[in-house]
């Protein structure tokens, strides 16, 4: 489609400020505008004030570095969460996937990234010396669980994490991998049935 | 997925508001507020300024209801347009739809949306008396173009107008309906070649 020519400035502003979302393009962008437009002047407004006010508002938890409204996050505040477990994550979206499987009682690390070195994101850009402080500074952590992706990065900063807490002496564990549940062994790639050969574990019945 | 529970009112309210807008569900309302949390605050305040601004300066022209930053849009004040010619249109999208073929040089007339009693809007919640009032008071047009969506609140719209018209004298034109350009005849639905044979035109050469 060629450029398109808007009648309006003001338009054309808030079309191109929408399409830099990610996954937005121009014309998702004009569509999302027009509804604003005929929606009342107060949504917009509303919208508008969450942005910013998130955006210049918004803390992340001086423990675990998730974001958080206050100093210390609503999940490391808690009182019956299990101070003795700890999973590290790459960012927030991990920490709301575990969350709502409902299985995870611990605390969490997030990282904000994991280690890649194709994108320049080394160990020192990521939140894993605050980890191993963490560690070194709280007696009660018994066990860090490892949730990164399955990726090479995320296996990279699995292994540097886990000589980083080596000394230590904390419990490393990695949350396990094989084929997914409800899905046919046919359909499983190579590698991850392979790995679910080699990590079987003892059947409980 | 069960309802999720944020760690901050102020992530949860960005994204409630994100997911206000059509076809944004939660989960890309989050992953939204969370690139521009990752973006300089600058991109907010220019998003969110962006989207106040035109909620409330953007105006509608006079002459023809597109939307305008001025009193008269761009389309209607450009002297190098062809006066005789006004295309009435549904919304802006189709404005601008048009205006990428470059293949018309006319005014337009937006109507804001079509005859449609199912959702409760007649012919005084459109742009129709204007129209009337617009192709009476300017004796330049010559010829009123429908173009229209070919859907049955479009064709009664088209009939609607027409019959509006019909005591003026201006000649009141149909867009062409047929067979789409690339289309193979053996995968168009029957209406459209049902149609396209009823209205076949002399070929040229």
């Amino acid at each position: 489609m060629i450029n398109q020519q808007y009648p309006s400035r003001l338009l054309e502003k808030a079309v191109s400020e929408f399409s830099k979302l990610p996954g937005v393009g121009r014309k998702t962008a004009l569509r999302l505008v027009l509804h604003l437009l005929r929606e009342e002047p107060g949504q917009t407004d509303s919208f508008a004030a969450a942005l910013s006010d998130l955006r210049h508002n918004v803390k992340h938890c001086s423990v675990c570095h998730n974001i958080s409204d206050t100093d210390v996050c609503p999940i490391c505040a808690n009182p019956h969460r299990d101070e003795a477990l700890v999973c590290v994550v790459e960012n927030i979206q991990d920490v709301l996937a575990i969350e709502n499987t409902q299985q995870y009682n611990g605390l969490y690390h997030v990282l904000g990234g994991v280690i890649s070195p194709m994108d320049g994101i080394g160990p020192n850009d990521i939140e894993i010396d605050s980890l191993v402080e963490r560690v070194q500074a709280h007696d009660e952590i018994e066990e860090v669980i490892l949730a990164l992706s399955s990726t090479m990065e995320g296996d990279t900063t699995n292994f540097y994490i886990s000589r980083k807490l080596a000394p230590l002496g904390v419990k490393v564990s990695v949350i396990a991998r094989g084929i997914s549940v409800g899905n046919e062994l046919e359909y499983t790639d190579e590698v991850t049935l392979g790995r679910s050969i080699v990590n079987r574990t003892p059947f409980n019945t």
